[in-house]
């Protein structure tokens, strides 16, 4: 039935871009980013796949609209880690993602973040977006100077995500005070550590 | 207005336990856990302040009382940092932690976290459990060995918030599927690492 009703806005209805969006948001949160198709997307949304390039370009496009984050933060993990060594990539991380978590988009970061943590469907988006785009350009940028990225990368994630949550959402001081030079010095080495230390026996 | 109507239900009302709880929680929210009497919160919810004492005991169980948690961390703390040397802390802390919010009170605890990371004023309730509660209970086990405890506290809490985020809400993998002992390991030394790192230039 909702499909019979979906039909009547195949093409140039101002709804295209929204029923897309509605469509791509329920299988990504159901069945995951890898599994679904650009094709299995038009059809739940009841429009021509050509559509969906029209509008979106990618799939990774379409992905990055549908969970509404600002910008893709694969490139600038990646351009941040491509330049430098390894040994103090954690303070360079530290620095850049302050550095734009405090630029133009904060508010729009801090309210995804909120949902994300709040609402297990959208929880389910936030770990797609870490696992489809943040662990492959950590992957793509340092995989042939340090081993195991898929096992090290949460740790990373679970540092970084708890900076956010102490810093931009309960504003613990000194900690919400500090400036990015001291952040990326006092945080930057528990990164360094994960990216270093043993993690062979934690394999799943 | 308000207070007028609230006089009818002085005591013996079974509304007077929430009564109690609607105005902490207010005035919590409001000004502050130190800042707020309990003769203030009476005040606030239209009865005699015996009748907090009578149902809720402390301005501490009060305030647990207040903001749901289902028991009070401080003794938790305590305990673990008490009993050992300040050099393993962090791993004692952490597998006490990981046990804990794997018991019975799990899915409670997971309902606080969410609700205090997406609602603003819940959020400003866990900064105050954690300030008063939680640095006054590293202090007074461990203040004879670290010093500036609440320059160190909150780098402690972004990592152990952000353990919370990455393995019980987003359920990274590996992270997700370690266990206590793994997790303790892995993550102590960080916490290790902020107890004893030089803190002075941090001081606001």
């Amino acid at each position: 039935m909702v499909r019979a009703k979906r039909t009547g806005r195949r093409t140039g209805n101002p709804d295209t871009r929204s029923e897309i969006l509605g469509a791509a948001r329920r299988l990504f949160a159901d069945e995951g980013f890898e599994s679904v198709s650009m094709r299995r997307i038009a059809g739940e949304a009841g429009v021509d796949p050509s559509l969906i390039h029209h509008y979106f370009g990618s799939k990774d496009e379409l992905f990055m609209a549908a969970i509404e984050i600002p910008f893709d933060p694969a490139p600038e993990v990646a351009a941040v880690l491509r330049d430098g060594e390894v040994a103090d990539a954690g303070e360079r991380l530290m620095h850049a993602f302050v550095t734009i978590w405090e630029g133009p988009h904060h508010e729009k970061l801090l309210a995804v973040v909120r949902t994300s943590l709040s609402k297990p469907a959208m929880s389910f988006v936030l770990k797609q977006l870490f696992e489809h785009r943040i662990v492959k350009a950590i992957e793509a940028t340092l995989g042939d100077k340090v081993d195991r990225i898929p096992v090290r990368a949460p740790f990373i994630a679970s540092q970084v995500f708890g900076l956010v949550v102490a810093r931009y959402i309960l504003k613990l001081e000194p900690l919400a005070s500090l400036g990015p030079d001291q952040l990326a010095a006092t945080i930057g080495p528990t990164i360094d550590r994960y990216l270093t230390m043993p993690v062979e026996h934690l394999e799943s």
